[in-house]
């Protein structure tokens, strides 16, 4: 009997689950199922407005996620439940919720109805930039070894910024969480039973590391008194390494999910990072990049680097023995849908319906066409503020050079090469501190759909790009580490290394491109430090006469 | 008898005419006449393609106002040619054209059908930068005394940058062309017979001033060799002053009009200069301001002061023995027009077409419920190059402030914002050369049709906006010195007292916004100085490499 696994991609406003044969890795089949309630940003269920930048999910539509794809997958395939051996899934991050004592979401308890804090908060809820703030600044004062860990800055997107707003702004929720967890680790306490906190989430979003543990007493006491504790108050014990066995398949979960009962689950991995075993980048020197809604920059290295700007670094969280370095950018994609919900006039619409194709797929027909420079358009990849290497959500985005002649498809264009030049940054910060890029493995959903930006970004970055041809890559990754808690295979490494698929299509740089990019990218620079790093800060300053 | 006068402004897009009783001031019909080629900016009518930056006119739509809209009004008003005693003609400026010894334009000989050098450039023709910085580095090296009239720089857009890009692009235009006139010049020929130029077209277009006449052959040596003799050989011999009779009308004038052979032709005047008697501003520390496509600033004083930076400043221009100081702005109502065409999505046209509003309307009427800053967004208004004060036509626009969030009415009211910022900035630079500014009239389609843009300009220049409620004001003007010409009043200044309108709607600035504009207006000066002061290139450097 053949055996299989089940991976689910937990992702923005989707899940996606497949079936793979463990031993061929072939998926033999997939399932989406679209959040019903996507990302709340605008009004709770309860009809409540909410502040500018929040951005919430609905823990049931994770649930729905389990009870249909898997069955799902299961039926178009015609597997039976008893040939599926393992499951992994891999979550967004920092996505987490504040939960009762018997683990269930604070949102669903009517006294919190109206509460937004009580809701899941998701990766790109950007409105803690005070509380990341305070989060660095204390570390610093206190000179805190970990800080170096990640690249010398915290995030507010991560976990404790998110529980120090929680705090700040809706005590009485912090104090009626039990615990705070990823959604991530909420969904393998579905699965599992088990109340556990995932190593690669403690790592790259929780200032945990093996060695150190989490940051001390005395840190939190200082960030505020009232988190003196959180560790040990509001934080799940156990802590689980990355490519283990987290558990089994309850007696509930097996109800919910049609799979058997004792199935073994694999630790959570971060979306990003799960993409890693998928496309078979074991080795040093290759960077993964995923280009999305935003994008994530992955690359392994044997050494212990600190790398300044970056969103940190962990030992073991993807293979065994190997330091995995991650940096990452807020837009990618996500400022393109912006634009053209915003800024594409009547006649574009209207000319790309008669065409019948979509209007990103309408305006690359046109700025495919442009010379490298031809618009005279630089931008700055900002509207979403700068993950890395500048680490402030309090960043805004800028379009320079517009003229009376500037065209939509010219200003888009602008739009991806800045995310372009973003990404570069991040490639120059790691080999300035000593980690080689050789070349680039490119995924997720524009990768795979969208050739044009592929191509600016292997001109960009001067390094030739593979797009492999691995559609849902994250999910498949899932199903490897669910292969390796299976004990089909001893380890992530050895199952990546047969079951990933590095073959696809390769982007070679331009060399004629690669020199107006080098002009342009210098320029982009320039105005990345003169706006980023404090010598004018007019976009903080246009934030807080807003606010 | 009653007694009337004929004013005809000449502007981008038409000709706009009124017929006033000389007495009462009353405009007792009027007429437009639209240009048939319009601006030509993409194409010769040959269907050779243009150069970027390139604005062209037909003088045969000159020939067209003259041959319909003089008999229209006299139509309309029933009034007959023998009760006119007088015209007056306004035009943009500089706007020019090579000619003949017969003064026929050079665009209509067959050989230069391909030739656009031998078109009208309008005024707006803006792609000699290169030649206009020629002009001001000689002038700067051999420390020519009048190059402070004109605040330190020349403009590209003036006459000798103009006739320089023909010699250096189209250097067999150059020596076919007998002279180059000004638009407002040839008509003043097609109305006489008379070869003059105009004293407020050749004193701020052409560097001429009534004590120091034109700059000298050893300048212009020192430009251009072949342009040493440019004043003898290539521009009409005879200045004459504002406010003056030029000649009468021909008989085939006549012919053309509809007039009175020998009715008198008062000296053109510059199209912003006329609205000031039509205004009545015969006063000092009252700004004109004009806001139409592009924005003109004109304040009176009876001082000679060196204002750095403004377009420049001249005796008798307007009314005799005053000082006018003129500033300008390349951005007003254009990067508006530029936005709606290029910027504004299909469901705001939708909607705009349901609620039968034009979209400006549309987008002005989400924009005004904004508060000040709330958008988080700041422009600079250069997207057409910046005339005053940094008289620099390779500047580009900017948007700061991106989100994910911002929307079109957001955009668009920071354009109308930045212009609102430009504008400030000028009115400073008068200031700190001891210019003082108590109040401001607003005049142009803007000023009339957009209440929230005249607020705006109220709230940052915090001071209080007239608007008159003179339409066509232009026109009015150049009627009333049609009216001097035919000696009904002494001077302009004593018809402008007579017959100019000072009544209208005040607009006051509102203390809150003051105060939010005044911290945006700090960011705005420092984007200004970073970007267009040397600091940092970019701009520039993205147009060197586009073009």
């Amino acid at each position: 009997m053949k055996k299989y696994t089940v991976g689910i991609d937990f992702g923005t406003l989707s899940g996606r689950t497949v079936l793979m044969d463990a031993e061929s890795g072939e998926i033999v089949a997939s399932s989406v199922c679209e959040y019903k309630h996507g990302v709340i940003d605008e009004r709770l269920p309860s009809g409540k407005l909410l502040p500018l930048n929040t951005a919430l999910q609905n823990a049931e539509d994770y649930i729905d996620v389990l009870r249909i794809t898997i069955k799902d997958v299961m039926e178009k395939a015609g597997v039976r439940s008893d040939s599926i051996k393992g499951i992994g899934i891999d979550f967004t991050g920092c996505t987490m919720l504040p939960v009762d004592e018997d683990m269930r979401p604070l949102m669903f308890e009517p006294k919190f109805k109206d509460e937004y804090h009580a809701y899941v908060k998701l990766w790109k809820h950007n409105s803690c930039q005070s509380e990341g703030s305070r989060i660095t600044d204390v570390a610093e004062s206190r000179g805190e070894e970990w800080l170096t860990r990640y690249g010398g800055r915290t995030s507010s997107g991560w976990m404790f910024a998110k529980i120090l707003q929680v705090l700040n702004e809706a005590p009485e929720v912090y104090r009626a969480a039990k615990k705070f967890v990823h959604s991530a680790d909420w969904i393998t306490y579905i699965l599992t039973g088990e109340e556990t906190h995932s190593a690669p989430f403690a790592g790259f979003k929780c200032l945990w590391s093996e060695e150190e543990g989490f940051p001390s007493k005395e840190f939190f006491q200082e960030v505020n008194p009232e988190m003196a504790n959180v560790i040990e108050e509001k934080l799940p014990d156990r802590v689980v390494g990355a490519g283990k066995t987290v558990g089994y398949i309850s007696k509930e979960a097996a109800a919910l999910t049609g799979l058997c009962e004792g199935t073994p689950v694999a630790t959570p991995a971060l979306d990003a990072h799960a993409s890693m075993p998928a496309l078979g980048i074991t080795e040093t020197g290759t960077l993964m990049i995923i280009l999305g809604t935003s994008s994530v920059q992955l690359v392994h290295s044997k050494e212990k680097i600190n790398v300044r700007g970056i969103c940190g670094y962990m030992k073991d969280a993807i293979f065994d023995g190997m330091y995995s370095y991650e940096a990452s950018q807020a837009c990618c994609g996500d400022h393109l849908d912006w634009f053209v919900k915003n800024c594409v006039p009547y006649e574009y619409k209207a000319d790309a319906e008669k065409q019948g194709i979509n209007i990103h797929k309408y305006l690359r027909s046109k700025a495919e066409n442009l010379e490298v420079g031809e618009s005279g358009l630089l931008a700055l990849d900002w509207n979403n503020g700068n993950r890395s290497i500048l680490a402030d959500s309090s960043l805004t985005g800028a379009v320079f050079g517009l003229t009376l002649r500037s065209k939509p498809e010219e200003i888009y264009r602008a739009l991806i090469e800045a995310a372009a030049f973003g990404a570069k940054r991040i490639v120059d910060a790691f080999e300035e501190s000593g980690i080689k890029i050789d070349r680039v493995v490119a995924s997720g959903g524009i990768a795979e759909k969208d050739s044009m930006t592929v191509g600016i970004y292997a001109d960009v970055l001067d390094r030739p790009i593979t797009v492999p041809d691995a559609p849902m890559s994250a999910a498949k990754g899932s199903a490897i580490y669910g292969a390796v808690a299976a004990g089909i295979y001893e380890n992530a490494e050895i199952a990546a290394n047969k079951l990933g698929i590095k073959s696809g299509k390769t982007y070679e740089p331009k060399a004629e491109n690669v020199r107006v990019y080098g002009k342009l990218y210098r320029e982009y620079c320039i105005l990345h430090d003169y706006f980023g790093r404090g010598e004018n800060d007019l976009l903080k300053k246009l934030r807080s006469i807003k606010d």
